[in-house]
Parts: structure tokens; C-alpha cells; sequence
């Protein structure tokens, strides 16, 4: 593993920042699977930067060309890759790397790693831009997932202190996912958004950023999808969510909050509904027990950093002379990276399950 | 991915509950490690049931039989095997299942996965007992990381309402870690400990039971281990974290915390200390920056849900009817199982770090 | 890859000539199949040693003890292990070993890999012995397959100078192949079985060797499994395959005989048969174009080397003192390993197909 | 595994013969190594079309554009693709396919596989165009490997009846393996090249084409690479080396000879060389005992299937109609592969080497 992911529907990612083009090649589709290309652009315009105040106004094309994998709009089962050409390849913003790493960036890890030979320009192949590749490969996946009636859709739960309300775990309507998966920085509730859209102007004022934390919720999961132990649901998941760059926290269904709470709470519950079918009361487990699906919808959230780019002054060293430095970040980047991560958060869902459903 | 893990270092891990015997393979070891069954054992003892009163006072043999890939002591090169014997195989205590499926475990997703040829005594393969495997397979890798001065110590951060103190992220001593490391019930207060022996007796009065957090650590990790993207530490680490039975959260340094700060706070300083090494002032990375170590201590903390049975009635459903039915937990169970995971986690990451390290 | 083997359906092989048990694990089998331990012991009686005076007398029991993933006969879904203790574990016959390296042995090599920490005794983890740990896996694959129609048969094809009949690769009949698999040292034609009694005897009143060459069919396979280039039919076999010791050779269909053969003479060409079906006239490809079945027999041959354990002096090196020295081999070994290595060429095509088929 | 190989260093290969493009990503890379594209453009000049009359003169061009991975250079330690833009896309040549499925070529079994949705233009991914993203690969690894003293050569050993002589596998140059690498249609006899023109001459005019056998060699390996059992030189090597369209055996050192031939001559015997070194005076082993190198020379020959497109009517079936029918491939084709084919076995063996070498 590296930037390769997956058994049975594996992506390859490739790229950097600064090379010709960043692309992604997905190997095990199906064939005959009915891409609308109209569709993915509309995934990809999600993540692109410069859409409003929150994200940086530089200009990045991220149109994908398709170089084979589909045929008159199919899959033909053969491995499908897109290309991105990178029209923005100059580097001079980050003239002063890597003499001077970037704090809460790759730079100085990169050096231990690869050595002075590291593509350093605007953060090479650790940059968040090859998160577009996923956006693409995700769209794909999602698309022949809903024709299973699997949907996914993720909205931000949290910037800073403000919160959108929650999905109701048990009883996630398709429309609700819907909206969010077809809009830039969705949220449940609209008031959330202007609240967050204060957050994220306070710390820009302040040549500063902010975190938050994004919840993606996954609806009509096949039964029995998983496995025990190692090939568990969440392992699954997790495995390719903290592969998202800025994710430092994983977590399924309550949570983090299960470590508060009694079993007779936690346990959800099991009832017969209309249907006949079983399902359970509450959805504390997220839709997983024993790393299995149950049916419930599959939830999980996701803890995203603050843009370690930020206008102050930080305390770096001087990787050369072996001595402390200060250091700013020139340019401009987004004071919160939250919304343009939302369909990444679907996205690597979307691959994740391709990968579980048999 | 299923029942076996890994890359450089592979465990396979096979048995349940009341099967004959469970035991793990690891491949891949490196050939002339000694290996100190006295300190393997040790880490077992610390897993083991029947401690003290948060555990179940049910009889449980832990003794692992290695019957290859040892040779006078020393690792060969070759597999190495253990099997532990099940000494006790009787499942009357279970005789409800699977017509009556436990709210909280597998035993419904296991039905849907593998239909009534699934093997419901004590949960199978899904039982928390495989652990026991997980705890042998760490305990060897530790001595091998240990010999390059990698040290990993857990303890319980919390639970229920009941809080540890947390690691000082930056400055974790050999002494502390060796410390919990050693210890049943690990905690870095003993007042914590205290407290947390009252919040469990709570619950277990109350034929509850109750979740917790585990707070891992790891020292000297060599600088630049790990991959971007797919092989970030944070995958591998989460990957077999989540294969943990019960653990519903994980997350890094800060984790979630990182939602709700500025970049400025969040950013890990970069200082030349006392020795001319590059440290950060701050560790809310965890030792990792683009997946990849950066030198300082490996955090990370596990979300443990309480222990599924419990002896209050549960609504449950009859799978032969397809109806609604209520069930109770007969027999004697941990009302809170974070004591006994705190070696698991431990283990877990010692595992990850031999696939990690080249 | 190094002692586990598969994607779909895992095999992890364990232990060594001399240490306390050899075992293996099958992690991905499907639940609810039944397996007859009696079918099983069978194939495992084909290969064991000592049926007659082409194989050592020396005495190994090679009892199979099944410790989980069976319950009340059937596969439970969760990993299937089993261990075959090891009863002859003295090693006084191979004491002047690693000082004088057996040459054909892997001795100087696992000297080289593993150093003075590798188990030599009696090969170690290389032995032929931990063939019986395949066979006993194939066999259960084998059941399995056998459900869906798909019977697997091979014969020693030659030995020495003395050959026996191929097969007639479009048209083997479900009762031929029945019948070899149901012999220990299987031919087709019982004249040629003669010829190779006699062409073992006169090698091993030499105190000499002989190699040979095994042949072996699949029918009734499905069309279509299979992948372009690297999951090819033929990468997938000859990956496992080249894992049996001693196979220094492997081909499909009419293998380095195309290499002689005219295009318009090695096309198979296509023709519609009574039920309808598409099928060949001949089977040069061994049933695989492109890497992926068309329906035909699967037809591959493995060439297997003469035993490396030899009574005549051989030239050796003394490696303590790194000088030249001769060797003569104690002990008695079977003077050719064909007529045990035939289960075993059944077994890995079985274990392939299992990860072949969806 | 599907279109990618490898667990160390892995390639992705993606496109088809009339794709927009055909590519290859390597993924794992050390960073810091020196590329010379001259070098590789020599060996991708190998394999292309239209050299002399054994190949087609069908217009091709195969220049790779490294779209990432490469900085001035160097290998960057990110992943590196390269691009081929196929320039040649009409498909009418091949305008009744599927319709009448072409006889030893995927069409019919890439219809069983992915159905009509297959791209069988030119045989889609099927085709031997892609063997182009091979050889750059293997170009890119051969360059790594010959900084470490691993030189890699291939010759045509047999085209039909004409008969090159093989290696002396005891004692090969560098200067020889040089020379070979570094030729068009490489022999070890300049006579063989003579005849083999002549045999493949032979077939051109009849409207047929013929196989043949390449041979390869590797030497300065370092001893003590790959593992017992599944992860044998043999299992790595074979399964590239049969992902490679056309070849249907794969054999090392003394391959299906050692069938005919007594242990006594099979193993071969140490001594210790002028340098002090243990050496085998004879190489029947190929350099690999119990899947492991032992430093010799390791010597592999693959067997090359005619050309399936040949001039000759030949019998097929109607897939539309169910029924037979007859065909006759219009276009050029190459009468003999082999001779493109070498440095392909070239590329897979470096390929290859790369996911052995610590």
C-alpha cells in the first residue's frame, strides 16, 4: 500500500501539485456500467477551489480526460484512467522549501523520507489537490452504487464552535442525501451554514484557519457486507478516510461517544418493522456489528485539521543550517478546508463499499 | 483482508469461542530474535479474564503452545505459530442463540453473512477472545521493537464519566510507558484508577455495563516511516485498531480535537533541540505529518463501547418467527471489557510498526 | 507472499520438517459446505510417504487434526485450521547439516536468508513435508469445486525416459480423472506405470535419483474467470504451482511445444457442438486465451526435479570453514518424489481455482 | 491482482490498442535515482512494430511522457507514469470482430468475461500493445538494478526449428548480457539470427506465422533473495513472466529437462571459488534453491505462441448467430513475436527483481 488501494476495485493515484498532470486509474470495475460524465464533473466542481469565501481564489482546472476504461460511455471492464493536467505548474510561492518546512505540512517528513529528491513543490504528491483524483474515482463508484439504491451523502457537521445538527441515524431519507451530495458545502440545517461561514471569516481575518468535522452517512447497504476482524466494515473505511490528508479522527456510528455511555443504551435495539424486516431502534453501532453491516444506514464522521497554511508567523527550522527560523506562507490558500473535503468524504465512501459488495 | 493482516509482517488469526483452539501465525518475522516467553506471557496475563471484579470471574486458559518458528528461543525465520487450547467449550450458556439474536454483537450480521452455518457458541469467531491471539502476536513484535528502543505503552484515558490524566504528548518517558506497560488496569493516576473501579461497579450493580478510552503511546519511532496517502500510518494503525472487537473511534494526536482550533494552535512548532534534532514544541500530529513519522511519540486513542451483554432484559427478535422477542443474558460477563483491551491496543500497534518499519 | 498465499481464499502454511506440528489455514472459504474428513484423508494417504519402494519407508503420520472453522461437518465461514503433529522429530539423520550444505537442498540459501537462526532440521520450513499441509487444503477446495461440477485429476506424465499416454486435452472424460484422483502413483495407461517402477528401481539401485513430469486437468470449468494480464489463469497457477518444491517448470496446453508449431496449426479453431456450445477442436491453449477460460479443460504439466537426497558422494563446501568437502546423504529418501507429488499438483490447481472462481 | 503487479514496487498498466492512450504507473520507487530516458527509449525501440520483416509495418509510436514521478531526472520516491498516446485508432481493420471471433486471440473469452461492452478494437487491453507500458517500466527498474551490479539480457533461443545456443548458465559476461540488451532481435549466435530469419521467412509467405523460445538470464544477484514456498523466486518470476501475452511456459535453470535426467546430475555441486565464494559448478538450478538465490546466474526461458493473427482462413463461430463460420484476419501482422518480445522478458525479470530486492 501506498498509492495504490484496494482488492477488488483498486485505485492508483499519481500526481503532485506541481508535476504535468495528477490522475487516478481504477482497475476492476465491472463493465457495462453507464457513466454520466455530467455527474462527475458536478462531484469534482464540489472540491474545486475558489467557490466562495472559504477557499482559496487561485485557479485550478480540474477537468478530467478520460483515457480509456470506457467505450461510447460504458466501462468495458478494463482499467479506467483519468488524467488532470495541472495548468498551474509554477512553484514560486514556495520558493523558500525546503530550507524552511512548513509547519503541520509534509515538508519535513518528505525530506526524512525521500530526501532532498522529494517533489516539494506546493506539498508534491502529499497535496490536497490529489484528492480530486478521489473525487473522480468516487463518482464513479457512486454512480454504480445507486444503481444497487446504495446513496451516500455527506454534509459538516462542525466548523470550529459551529454545529449543523446531526443525521437521525435510524431514518436517513435518500432526498435529504441527495441535496447534500449535489451541493457545495452542504449542511443539514441552513442556519448552521451562516454560522460556520462566521467561523471561517473570523479565523481568515486573522491570517489563521479552522477544523471541523464532516459526517457521511450511507443508505440501502446490502446485509452481511464485511467481514470479522481484519476485513471489518470500519477497518475498511478507516483504512482509506485517514488516507484523506488533514483526517486525524475516525469514528462509527456513536462514536467516541459510546466510551460514556451504558450497554443497555448503546445496544441498539432490534424490532420488526412494517416490512417484516429487522432493524433496530437506535443506531449507535452505525449500521455495523462485528465489522458486519446490519442493514441501518452506515454513518461515520471524520475529524479534519486546520489548513496548516496560514498567513501568521510560525516557528519552523532552517533545514539546512540545522538552526531555528520563523516563517510565513505567502500566497493564499483556505482558511478551512471542510467544505471542498465534504465530497471527499463520499467519495472515499463510495470506494470503500465497491470494494465490500460482492 | 479477512482474518489475516498485513504486509511485511502478516498474522493470520483463526478460531472462536468454543472451537477446539484459537491461535495466530505471524509470517514474516525476522529470523535470530530471541523471544522472552516469560514477558509474552506477561501481556497475556494482563488480557486474561477474572482479574478482579470488573472482569468475569469465568475460567479461562490462556496458555500459548508455540509449535513452530522458534527454535532454542530464537525466531527462525519461518512461520511462527501458537495455539491456545479452548478448556472450555461447553455453550449451554448460549443456548438462546441464534433464535434469539444478542442486541450489541455479531450474532445477526453473522447470520446474514454466513447463514445458521455460522458458529454462534460464545460468538464465534467474532468472540472477544481472538484477542488473546492479537495479544501473543504484540507481545512478540514488542520484543523485537523493543531491541531498537521502540517502546509502546496504553492505559485507560477514561471511563464513563471517570478520567485518567492524558499523555504530555511531547515528553512521554520509557519509565511511563514500561510502567503501563507492565501493569493490569494501566492508568497514569492512581486516583483515575480509583475512580474508574467505582464508575464500573456502578454499572455493574445495575446489570449494565459501561464503555471507555484507551490512550496508546509510542517512543523513538524512527523518523520517516509510513507512506502518503494509502500507507499513511494513520491507515495502517486504524486498519487493525478497528479490527479490535468493540472499538468504535480512533484518532490521532489531537484527534477530533482539532475541529475546533485555529492552524496557528494546531501547527506543531519546529524547534532544534539540545541534542541539534528537529522536535515540535507541540505534538498535535501524533508524530505523523502526511502519513509519514516525524520523530516525535506516536498518539492515539480508541473509543471502547461497553460490553454488549448484559444482564438487563433487551428487546431483541426471533429470527425463526420473525418476530418481536425480548432476551436476557444469562451467565456472568465484564461489565466493562477497557481494562482487559488496554494490552490489545498496545498490540495492535506494535504489529502495525513491524509493517512499517523497514 | 512468502507462507500465505491467495486473495479470495487464503492459504497461510506453517512449520517445519522437525518442529512440533505443520498445519495450514484456509481463511475465505464460503460457509455451509460440507467436507468428508474421509476424502480428505485420502488424497493426504496419496502423497504420504512409504506406500511403496519408489518412497522412504520411513515412518510419518500425517493425521490432520481440524481445530475451528468446522462445525458438525460443515465449513462455519470462519478460518479452517489444521495441524498434523509432528511424531518423528528426531534429527540425528541430518546432524553434519548447516557445517556440510546438501547440495539441490535449500541449505546454503536459507544459510544466506535467515543465518545460523534457520531451521535446518530435515529442511526445515522448505521441506517437502509441508506439501502435506496443501494437500490437505486442496482437498477440501476440491469438495467444494466438485459441487459446482469441477473435477480436477492429474498422472505422472513421465519419469525418467519412461512416459506415459497425455491426455486427450478436449475430450477427459469426469471418470478418468475420478480414477486418477483416486490412486496413489496415478497413470493413465497401467503398462507405463511399469515402465516408471522400473526406471525408479534402476535409480535407486544406484544410489541415485530421478525426476519427472506431472500432467493434470480441470473440467468443467466455468467460461470467463480469469483476468487480462497479470490475474491470468496461467500467473494465478503458475504462482502457486512454482511454490510446490522441487517444480522447475511450468506449462499450459501445449506449452514449449508451441514454440515449434505453426499459428494456423496452434489456433484452436472454433466450432459450434451438439448442445449448442461453443467449443475448440483442439486445445493447444489449455483452455486460457487471454489469460481467461473459454470452457475447454484446463491442461497444465509441471516438470519436477530428481530428489536432491542422494546416496552417491557429492561435492559439498564445509561452511564454518569455507573450504571444499564431500557429502554423502544417511538415511533413506524416496528415490523419485513424482508418483507423492501428483495430489499435490491437484491440490494448487484446486487452491487456484478457489480464488478464480466468483 | 488484475492490471497490477507487484508488492514492493508495483505497476499499474492501464489502456488498450485503440484507447486514447496506453500507461504505466510505478508506485514504491526508491527516490533519488537517476533516469536516463535514452535508455529507455532504446528499449521500448526494441519492441516496436516495423523494424525489419518480421514485423509488422504497421506505424506505431510508443514515446512515454512521464507525466509525474521524475524531477530533473530523478526519481522523486511519488509514483511515476508514463503515457503513450496511441496514434493510430482506427479500429477498421478489425470491424468483424465480434461477430466472428478471431481463433487464438481473447475475443471470445473477453465476450464471456465483460460481454459486449468489451473494447475489442485491436484486442482492447488484450493486446500485445500493451507490453509497451512493460518494457518502459522494466526499462525504468533495469536502470536501478544495473547501479547495483544486476545486469539482465534475453535472446530469441529458438524461432520454430532454428536453434540459437543457449547460456553457459555457470559463467555469463556482463559484456554478453550488455550486448544482448542492447540489440534488435538479439542472438548469442549470429548464424541462428540467419536461420531464424529464414524459418519466420517461411511461414510470412505462407500467410502463417511460428513461435519460439526466449531465454534470459540475471546476474551479480544478490544471494539469499525471495522465500520458501509461495513467495519463491519461480512464484514471482513466473507470475509476471505469464502475464505476458503469448507465453505459455515458463522453466528455470534446467526447466523440463530435469524430468529426464538423475539427481547425481541434477544437483549442482559447491565449490568454493579463486575469490573464496561459493559457487555451483553447474546451474541447473537457475540460481534459485527452495525459491531462493544462491548467487549463481538466474536463467529462465519462456515459450512464445505464434502470432494468432495469420493470413489462413480459419474455422470460428458467429457469436450473433450461434453458429460456425470462417475467418480470415486482413491487415499485416507480425509473422514471429519473438523478437519484440525479448526485451518484454527482459522488463518482467527487472520488474520482478525490484519486488525481490530488500
Amino acid at each position: 500500500m501506498s498509492s495504490i488501494w484496494g482488492e477488488k476495485v483498486k485505485i492508483s493515484v499519481f500526481g503532485g501539485s506541481h508535476t504535468e498532470a495528477i490522475g487516478v486509474t481504477i482497475d476492476g470495475l465491472p463493465s457495462g456500467e453507464k457513466i454520466n460524465m455530467e455527474e462527475v464533473l458536478k462531484d469534482m466542481a464540489r472540491r474545486a477551489p475558489g467557490q466562495d469565501k472559504t477557499a482559496t481564489p487561485r485557479l485550478e482546472k480540474d477537468f478530467p480526460n478520460v483515457i480509456c476504461g470506457l467505450k461510447d460511455g460504458f466501462t468495458t471492464g478494463a482499467p479506467l484512467t483519468a488524467i488532470i493536467v495541472n495548468t498551474n505548474k509554477k512553484s514560486h510561492d514556495y520558493g523558500e522549501i525546503p530550507e524552511l518546512v512548513r509547519p503541520g505540512h509534509a515538508d519535513l517528513t518528505a525530506l526524512y523520507k525521500y530526501g532532498r529528491f522529494s517533489d516539494f513543490r506546493g506539498g508534491g504528491h502529499f497535496s490536497g489537490r490529489l484528492t480530486a483524483t478521489l473525487v473522480f474515482a468516487g463518482a464513479v463508484c457512486k454512480q454504480i452504487l445507486k444503481r444497487k439504491g446504495i446513496v451516500i451523502g455527506a454534509h459538516a457537521l462542525s466548523i470550529g464552535k459551529a454545529k449543523d445538527e446531526g443525521f437521525d441515524s435510524v431514518n436517513i431519507s435518500k432526498e435529504l442525501l441527495e441535496r447534500l451530495n449535489g451541493e457545495y458545502f452542504s449542511v443539514i440545517s441552513s442556519e448552521a451554514k451562516e454560522k460556520m461561514y462566521g467561523e471561517i471569516e473570523k479565523y481568515r481575518l486573522e491570517a489563521d484557519s479552522i477544523g471541523g468535522v464532516i459526517e457521511c452517512a450511507v443508505i440501502n447497504v446490502p446485509k452481511g457486507i464485511g467481514e470479522p476482524m481484519f476485513g471489518s466494515v470500519e477497518s475498511v473505511f478507516s483504512s482509506i478516510l485517514f488516507s484523506i490528508p488533514a483526517v486525524k479522527g475516525v469514528e462509527f456510528g456513536r462514536g467516541f461517544g459510546v466510551s460514556e455511555i451504558a450497554g443497555s443504551e448503546n445496544n441498539d435495539p432490534y424490532r420488526i418493522n412494517e416490512n417484516g424486516e429487522t432493524v433496530t431502534e437506535t443506531n449507535n453501532a452505525g449500521g455495523i456489528l462485528g465489522g458486519i453491516t446490519n442493514g441501518m444506514p452506515i454513518v461515520f464522521r471524520i475529524a479534519v485539521k486546520p489548513t496548516p497554511s496560514i498567513g501568521k508567523e510560525q516557528k519552523t527550522v532552517n533545514t539546512n543550517k540545522n538552526e531555528n527560523a520563523y516563517f510565513t506562507v505567502h500566497g493564499r490558500h483556505d482558511p478551512c478546508i471542510v467544505p471542498r473535503a465534504i465530497p471527499v468524504a463520499e467519495a472515499a465512501a463510495a470506494i470503500a463499499l465497491m470494494n465490500l459488495i460482492k
